[in-house]
């Protein structure tokens, strides 16, 4: 039938024939010609005898090679998307020091807290399994409530918290719900990729608003009337690491409310402060419902287990809670318990007050090794808080950045380029000199200060071998005031 | 100073002052100012007064229930999606039957099974937790792979496998990567609502393609230029059951190639066809990379557990790719280790085995209770696969249908209205009777038996209360011929 050996409407053999030309059983061919009519391929009737299917066409013969590949039609997202640059962080050879940023080192995860959570909630009685409600496990939330009332002064209902799989898609249902092609967002510069790429990828314009030592220069917020929000990652700026300071968070928030802009808080990183208590949210001095608070579990926990949530103005909730539906239903179930029973035990605040001395130490070995190894001009910012710091070199030029990187991972190092997360037109004003991104929550305090060591015999190398004019800049050069570093406050 | 009681730029009282006037230790109000620096509160420097910052402004006194709320300004999805009817299926008072389609029952999950997949992918060495590929682990797409080869006669490569979170998220992205605002796309009718609000959610327009008791009628396939694609369940049509027979799916095929269009085949209950062996997928005879296969784990596993994935042509595995990297840069990492181990292992197509058996005996309980109880004319369509029937009762009127629903309700009997999986405009040239959806998969053969005679005496008292001219028709009103019900073929 398929080659047309047997045509359209013609009859097909008969049981008993085709049984004894193939030598098996005739309940062997009665199977056959069941499962052929259930597929639609013969038409049979009682006491009728059985014919091909009358709008049965052969396939037409393929010519291997010569067929036309399909032409793509895909929507403005998707040709949007598919071009887009996206940092591959692991891919080459493996590294022998990766400092590599947003991995977590395996030994912090609980996992013997996580498997008895996990089976708790395996045990949990349920009379079906059913699709739950997109918002999430109500036990999970109020959990989340309480920890966010706790850990960052922030106080919301648990109706408000959506929970998600991990602040990515926090970040798109922001990006989906909020924007559209002819509306602008104002975006920290430099600031978070994958954040940018998903408001990008809407089709909406992006206004780079300049970072300075203090986080986000509020001062230069855009007033265009086409800006629908602004993402900032006020209690650890990403990537330089400053701490939004009071009087930019009430400039912030009197923007909002003069553009009628919404402001999504990315808290990536906020249970990593160190020295002092951790800052409280931006969320926390919203009187006027317009920021969308995220948070995640990819730090404190692990990347892998994609879990966030969204705490959202009361009037959100609902076109939310019906896109996250839609997007995917809801989180996986025995995932939420687990982490509820993991939070409403205490376990969860332990585990981050153990991970936030582990990074602690990890922190003062990185910064110490710097101090010891790298020339006395490169300076390390970002250092109160998170799990990354940023290490700028006054004595490469910007240009030589991807140099030095590539020059890292050749003796097994890994970092990673800050370029890459400024946005705007490449002729800028004033020099900047390179920049690495010098991830160590992965690390071991002896992987990290052998990993300074060899970035310093690398950069050495590059800066010695200046004469051959790659890569390279004599300390000096650079005219341009380098960042502060945050949180280096005399004693009053 | 958030009063305004300190101005801002003025003088703060000195750290023994203050220590003093509250009677603590100075080392206290000394920490408290380190705090109120680092928030941005406060300017200090070594030797100088503290002073408040300069840019703090007092916040202004709030008059609660003064405050407007703020202008939501949405995206276009961000409207459309806000209002969208989407049916909330679990609402209400508890049920005694509750005959929910999508529902599996809790003992059937494999939980000892699952439990030690899991721990073994906790157990799994990795010396770093970081995000993997927005594919999905390389272990499950081969897995995937292997046991749709076996099980579903689809051949693909592993790199033509998206892992996503359910088929909820496959259709999502289909949606966004195909479909755009002045596009149109093919539905059968009726058809699954949450892919259909999916579809309309990005703007396109909806064109309805009748499904009679073959499933989607292909000879009805739109030409119109801007359809992008069609949606379909041709291994056991949702909600009307039929299996769409060869000579469809070539002509379905024909009408892809003729429209450069994409065939979304959504395969959702394909491992459950009773008597005959499964039918293979749609995707089988694909040769011109024109089908998106969608495959899901929520009938055979557990909805709740949010896994699911795609089978892509391969000049869309990029953009996928990235577009599923975006959303939620990839499923959770333990889950999909688990369920690769189970599927390796064969304990997870024996566990299809089991369960398959297991709806096949809640299947015949189902039958046989509606042949004893039902009135002679209900019609049951779509039996020979799936987890649910479609049971048309001529005896009551289309209109009529929600009464119905509402009166088993009110007897404690869940079941599921047909009319809103219909698209198109209400004044519909032939009646149609009303019909119910009822699903099997979480109930046990006792329950089913005292759901359908429950239901039996609410039909019987509805139609003999005719008189009085509510939710009644007598049997034979209606002139449509009825679906037959698919898979009734006679002997050859």
């Amino acid at each position: 039938m398929a080659d047309g050996t047997l045509r359209a409407g013609g009859k097909v053999p008969s049981t008993r024939a085709l049984a004894a030309a193939f030598g098996v059983s005739r309940t062997t061919v009665t199977a056959v010609y069941e499962q052929l009519a259930a597929e639609g391929f013969i038409v049979t009737a009682a006491g009728r005898v059985a014919r091909v299917a009358s709008q049965l066409a052969p396939a037409a013969p393929s010519k291997p090679g010569r067929r036309a590949p399909p032409q793509t039609t895909l929507s403005a997202y998707g040709r949007r998307v598919e071009n887009m640059a996206m940092t591959a962080m692991t891919s080459g050879k493996p590294l022998r020091v990766d400092f590599l940023y947003g991995a977590v080192a395996a030994r912090d995860f609980p996992a013997l807290a996580w498997r008895r959570a996990h089976q708790a909630a395996l045990l949990q009685h349920q009379h079906r399994l059913y699709y739950e409600p997109p918002e999430g496990d109500a036990s999970l939330r109020r959990a989340v409530q309480g920890y966010l009332a706790r850990a960052r002064g922030l106080l919301c209902e648990a109706e408000q918290i959506v929970i998600v799989h991990g602040s990515q898609q926090a970040i798109d249902l922001c990006a989906r719900v909020l924007l559209d092609p002819e509306d602008a967002f104002a975006f920290e510069n430099p600031g978070y990729l994958m954040a940018r790429r998903c408001f990008e990828a809407t089709g909406a314009k992006l206004l780079p608003v300049p970072v300075d030592d203090l986080g986000l220069d509020t001062t230069q917020l855009p007033e265009d009337r086409s800006v629908r929000l602004v993402y900032t990652t006020p209690s650890h700026q990403f990537p330089l690491g400053a701490m939004l300071p009071i009087g930019r968070r009430q400039e912030l928030m009197r923007w909002a409310a003069r553009r009628q802009a919404w402001i999504i808080e990315d808290d990536y990183d906020g249970e990593f402060r160190y020295g002092q208590r951790p800052i409280d949210a931006l969320h926390a001095i919203d009187t006027q419902g317009r920021v969308i608070y995220i948070g995640t579990f990819s730090k404190a926990l692990s990347p892998q287990l994609r879990l966030g949530y969204l705490v959202l103005p009361p009037e959100l909730v609902p076109v939310f809670r019906q896109a996250k539906r839609l997007s995917d239903r809801h989180a996986p179930v025995l995932e939420q318990r687990a982490l509820a029973t993991l939070i409403d035990s205490g376990a969860y605040e332990r585990h981050v007050r153990r991970v936030r001395r582990e990074n602690e130490r990890r922190r003062s070995a990185l910064l110490d090794a710097i101090a010891q190894h790298l020339p006395a001009d490169a300076r390390v910012v970002g250092t109160a808080a998170g799990l990354h710091v940023v290490l700028w070199l006054p004595m490469v030029r910007q240009q030589d950045e991807a140099a030095v990187v590539a020059a890292a991972r050749e003796v097994g190092v890994g970092v990673y380029p800050v370029s890459p997360l400024y946005a705007g037109p490449p002729g800028r004003k004033k020099p900047r000199p390179a920049g690495l991104i010098v991830g160590y929550a992965s690390l071991d305090v002896e992987q990290i200060r052998k990993g300074v060591r060899a970035l310093a015999a690398v950069l050495h190398r590059l800066v010695h071998a200046g004469g051959q004019g790659r890569a390279v800049q004599q300390a000096g050069d650079f005219v341009e005031p380098l960042p502060r570093a945050p949180g280096r406050i005399a004693q009053p």
